[in-house]
């Protein structure tokens, strides 16, 4: 390799996004004689796709999320090595995971923004799929943030997604009861035979607002949300007295344009004593190591499956990107570059 | 008096409550000749209006809260005399609080509905004003479920009314800067001058959303909210990270008969990391001695103040709970009945 390859965003999507919403370009390799002190070049090897970054190529707001600048490549959750460091804590030839950005090489300051080390036992892929982002938003969204009881009912949304698969399982694992809702039969089936959900509801051909109410009629006391909008909403109507939600995405809304509305009825959280919280997995950056530890424990003791769903070639980031939207993803969606799809990172 | 005056829910309102709503009878004096185990006979001298009495007189729906059955007296936070006991708790001639009804005397038991002793220092005017329901509903809001921060920036809507002067007022106690929202400039001159709220805003003259982005760059990090819609709305888009909102009414929907929308753009909690909770005072009922004894050494040392709005007559009860939603109110709004309106109970 001896250019840059970069997906630059061109223009904001109004809707899903889509190829031509970004720019190829081919730059020079960055320059790293010369690295301003704690910075390092890393070379990107593995990018995660999270449904959160459509909300990144959105305008800047008054909100609190990153937008990524037009001309810019655009930002992504990557796994890869270190090229060059001027910075202590980072050698060359060192994997690690990071926010760099759809190209082949970046350089950033990385006592500033998250690079943290892959541990040796564990592949790139491992490190981003199992014990990566989405698997550690679900486990600190669970254990940190909503901590239920044993013996809770827990509906998950987006339940056969990256982050609600991995929620569900430690939820189970937890002691609770928990229903899974999901797209497709496939999904539904797949819920409860491969993930240990007791219920599956396939929101496309059932309603979830009444099915909740017959197989859950004393109430919904956690709820892990990675949808919003109507999903939110059909599980506040069966909100149980002291629950928690876990406000976790809001998958519903990333394309629309326009915010989705938040549930009506918010009687309901109040004459139900209802906490409602939401959380980046940035706001628990201590609990980090541990909860990799402990995701990689129930792995390895047979207690949790993860699935992933690779591809390969830096040609396609755009457009497997917007499989997170349509379901056609069927795990934690990760892109591998060519080279590195040779030998599986 | 020889007979027992009621009001009964005769119609469910579908706006504001009227006066058209509720039925006049007289009936007999409930015979207590022969109490239950647990059960008391109260006389009312005093009714506490509440705005979410308003929803009480809904339809039963799948929400939690009570619902008034048609041709019932309506139900109402009260304050009065027990007449006659079969419950060791409680002796002839002791004065209570208590959710009795809009009616001369109730029997209920009060081992199973909230009935407290008036402390012998407290007139029934101050156990339901100062230390009444709506004063210890924002004591527990604020110290329970929110508890801020010194040097947070706080928010109270409906901050003239009876919850919101107490809460604005214990949020600056514990060391916030509060700016105060309601509906007239009258009631802004007296959040500031009489209450000590650092800022009024005014939003029937001002553009909340707005005014706040000017008053509050950095962002509200406490809100307590007693209205949602438009309120809540308008707070939700100027949040900092890591807020707290403390859901504790939503006037703004109590008489629209559809439910008011949540707060648009759910992704400011998810990115802010952010808590909303809901709460009743009845979820804290072993905090209110301490509450209570709180409450009354803030009057009593003077960093309190709390405004009494006190009607009398029994056949005004119906007409007065309407001012609760037209801003006519001035403080806590209670009705004492005739007699008891003869020595100031």
């Amino acid at each position: 390799m001896t250019v840059n390859r970069q997906w630059l965003l061109a223009r904001r999507p109004t809707d899903k996004a889509v190829r031509g919403d970004f720019e190829y370009r081919e730059s020079e390799i960055p320059d790293a004689s010369n690295l301003a002190p704690g910075h390092v070049l890393i070379r990107n090897q593995l990018f995660l796709h999270a449904p959160t970054m459509r909300n990144w190529m959105d305008p800047a707001s008054n909100s609190f999320y990153p937008t990524v600048g037009l001309g810019t490549p655009m930002l992504a959750t990557s796994a890869g090595v270190i090229v060059k460091s001027n910075n202590p804590r980072f050698a060359e030839g060192q994997r690690v995971t990071a926010i760099t950005a759809w190209e082949d090489y970046t350089i950033l300051n990385a006592d500033v923004w998250p690079v943290r080390p892959v541990a040796d036992e564990l592949s790139l892929v491992e490190a981003q799929g199992p014990v990566g982002m989405n698997a550690l938003t679900a486990y600190m969204g669970v254990t940190q943030v909503g901590r239920p009881k044993a013996g809770d009912l827990a509906v998950v949304s987006g339940a056969a997604g990256s982050t609600g698969s991995v929620a569900g399982q430690i939820l189970k694992i937890l002691g609770c009861r928990t229903i899974g809702i999901a797209g497709s039969q496939d999904k539904c089936d797949r819920l409860v035979s491969e993930l240990g959900f007791d219920v599956a509801i396939n929101y496309k051909t059932q309603d979830v607002e009444k099915t909740l109410r017959e197989i859950a009629p004393e109430g919904v006391n956690f709820f892990f949300d990675n949808v919003g909008g109507d999903m939110l909403q059909a599980v506040v109507e069966n909100i149980a007295k002291f629950a928690t939600i876990v406000l976790c995405g809001q998958i519903a809304g990333y394309n629309d344009g326009v915010p989705v509305p938040g549930p009506r009825n918010m009687m309901r959280l109040i004459y139900g004593s209802v906490r409602a919280e939401g959380f980046l997995l940035g706001d628990f950056e201590e609990q980090i190591p541990e909860g990799t530890r402990q995701i990689l424990e129930w792995i390895r003791s047979g207690k949790m499956v993860h699935r992933e769903d690779i591809r390969s070639g830096f040609d396609s980031l755009p457009d497997t990107f917007s499989d997170l939207f349509t379901g056609n993803n069927d795990g934690t969606l990760m892109v591998v570059t060519d080279e590195a799809a040779r030998t599986r990172p």
